[in-house]
């Protein structure tokens, strides 16, 4: 993970600059939230909270980094001796990761001095928008292909390294049963899936070669790869193989296939493979996969245990981005608004208030100011008081339990690939009356 | 930069134990390139060959990486060993950054030993296909707005810090002129660019107040964000507050416009400046760009002098993903392809030769086999040999001057934003007869 403090946008060390000068470091809150979902998504899944705290815990200018900025010209001496003592102090709430979540939610409240509060933008945004993305597009791959294995192979095309062990992680929170990317297995414990590719087929002296030469080598969890000449003859060597690799002690434990039609090759190799006395070698499937290749395999009952999703996943190649922002709602005791045309933001510090019906699905939300009393459970939690967090990081397997949760509390409409009714998300009386308020003082100031 | 040998798929290291048991190291060829472009793309603008030969160059194993992959008791304790000494020493053919190229034409060939060059396909991937995504979206943004300062906007919701980093060098190599990402400043030595964001205005205890504090905290290049509240309000502002500042000796640089019809507002916003005597205060606008929306308001001819580009520029929104792959294509001295089902490729070490028109516009392409002489010039150049570069890294200057160059060169129907009739990439008769060959000698070596 990147941890440097310049990983940000050189705006935030003008304003802090500016506020240093004019001695602006009054409470500022900030809040983090989507303004609108993509097309096709009809919820969010929080992710990238513990990337987001140690970034805060962490964060720190080195003198190096003084040096260089000192070197620009633009910075004077007396402030970036304050910046050699920045740390971050703050307090945050936020729903803990796995939560679904809507537009206008928050998905992070931060309480700090305005300097503080405001440096700490541009990587939060940059941790917590991207783990969200994947993590919202994971649970479409786990909503459309049930009982089945799902084993992120992204990497390669993640936007950068960082991109591809967090895309990793993302997509286990929300469902995924493991990844292909071996950094991501080793920083977070993730289960690391991997089979073997093309070129190892090719550069052997036969297939036949290649699959017996790579069986013998990795012995547990052999998955030979099919398609490199022709999928279905390559199952019949499979077939051909499998009592000799016996008589060593290996068991092919799977097939896969990455191209062509996936549910006739699966289908005519289901049928070699149990014809050939491997009824319990497993298929697993690849090649631009989405959650729409998998729910239509799994329409078509194509026989295939698992899905390697590699691109389309880690890039969240129909909806790269969201529309997402990190804005003050209340600075100096007093709340804030923005009014800029299509981005107008509501004020003050808020929570959410989730209701549930009698069969225990999300029944409807609502936006409120904190300590406005509301039925329902609140999604933000105190995390982290002044710049330390209140508890030990949750484990993966805590935060994977509560995304199953909530996706299964999904209202069933809201499950569907394809853009539903939106979820009910209210916007309190008392935070429209608030925003009114705000217009009134801001013309006011102005006038 | 991530520099871990993990930051890989796990198939890799199995396939490279099982290279390992059965003694496979002859030398093997793999070619990256891309296997077609994106819906409207006419060219791809190739980026982050520095990074994939530094990765090349540093790529080891520490040991306590070699302990965590021993801990997973998938690999066996002579294959760790061996990659305790690992060290790619391959040679690199590769055409240098910023040049224009077309599907099928390698970007990178790697010769080495079988599990050197298998090894690095993941990162590899991984880097050049990111920054030359990056490049060519952002060289359209070039084409759509000749002439204004176009500056990355993107690293909050680029996909982790890595690619926010790496996005600002693609895009200044394409042609932008600097960016907001400071770490990429650094790194790079990008100039960078900054204004203010509207937390900064909401903070102040006026619209005035903010503008002031933050002119006199920051006295260079000062750029006043105008759409907080209302954009003409803020524009009259500005006039009212310069001589002012013009006393202190700071002169207004230019003001920022983020929201609503920027076209519009930039005309209202141009007479009142002008009427104020500040004829010279430049107007920027920013706030969901991309290369349409430029292409759209200098066809307006907003008085606009310069663009954020943000969010669509670091994620490719319209295109995040180019098809791409990594593929053997010689091993043990003999030609290899993959016949897989619509993902065939050409057999052979290739290289790419240019033809021009007098007038020095880019006039076809032929793809064909190393040492087969064409006409027209080679564009893949030795780069590395025996694991070190042939010659230090070019600087950012070199590589953007010859992207111009490219750029300049292109004819002029691919120069348009919309999908053109494609350049004319031919694949020469050398190489489609050993593609004949190669299927041939695998049927029979199948039989």
């Amino acid at each position: 993970m990147d941890t440097s403090a310049l990983a940000t946008d050189m705006y935030q060390l003008a304003m802090l600059q500016g506020y240093f000068r004019s001695g602006m470091r009054d409470t500022a809150v900030f809040e983090f939230f989507a303004r609108r979902l993509p097309g096709r998504r009809n919820f969010l899944t929080a992710a990238g909270l513990a990337q987001a705290l140690a970034f805060l815990e962490s964060l720190r200018f080195t003198p190096d980094e003084l040096e260089w900025l000192e070197s620009t010209g633009q910075f004077e001496p007396d402030f970036l001796e304050h910046l050699a003592t920045f740390k971050f102090q703050g307090d945050v709430y936020a729903p803990p990761e796995g939560t679904i979540l809507f537009a206008d939610e928050p998905m992070l409240r931060v309480t700090a001095p305005l300097p503080q509060a405001q440096l700490v933008e541009s990587r939060l945004i940059n941790l917590l928008h991207f783990q969200t993305m994947i993590a919202s597009k994971a649970a479409r791959a786990v909503l459309a292909a049930p009982g089945r294995l799902l084993v992120d192979f992204g990497f390669r095309r993640a936007h950068g390294a960082e991109a591809g062990i967090l895309a990793a992680r993302a997509a286990y929170i929300a469902g995924f049963s493991g990844t292909a990317t071996v950094a991501a297995g080793r920083e977070f414990g993730i289960p690391l899936y991997g089979t073997m590719a093309h070129s190892f087929v090719q550069a052997g002296d036969s297939e036949a070669a290649a699959f017996r030469a790579f069986a013998r080598a990795n012995r547990q969890a052999v998955v030979l790869l099919l398609d490199t000449y022709d999928t279905e003859r390559a199952a019949r060597e499979v077939v051909r193989l499998a009592p000799g690799l016996a008589r060593d002690g290996i068991a092919i434990h799977g097939v896969r296939i990455d191209s062509g039609d996936l549910a006739a090759h699966a289908r005519a190799v289901r049928r070699i493979l149990d014809a050939g006395g491997l009824a319990k070698v497993t298929i697993f499937a690849s090649g631009g996969l989405d959650e729409y290749a998998l729910a239509k395999l799994a329409a078509e009952r194509a026989p295939i245990d698992g899905f390697g999703v590699g691109t389309a996943l880690d890039v969240s190649a129909d909806a790269p981005y969201l529309d997402c922002a990190y804005k003050l709602v209340e600075y100096a005791g007093r709340p804030r608004r923005k009014r800029s045309e299509g981005k107008a933001t509501w004020p003050g510090r808020k929570q959410v208030h989730r209701s549930f019906d009698a069969a225990g699905r999300m029944n409807g939300d609502i936006v409120t100011l904190a300590g406005d009393v509301r039925p329902g459970e609140p999604l933000l939690r105190l995390v982290m008081r002044g710049g330390r967090r209140v508890a030990a990081a949750e484990s993966l397997d805590v935060i994977r339990r509560r995304a199953a949760e909530h996706l299964a509390q999904l209202p069933d409409r809201l499950r569907s690939l394809d853009a539903a009714e939106p979820y009910p998300v209210e916007i309190s009386p008392a935070l429209l009356a608030l925003a009114v308020e705000c217009d009134a003082a801001e013309r006011a100031g102005a006038g």
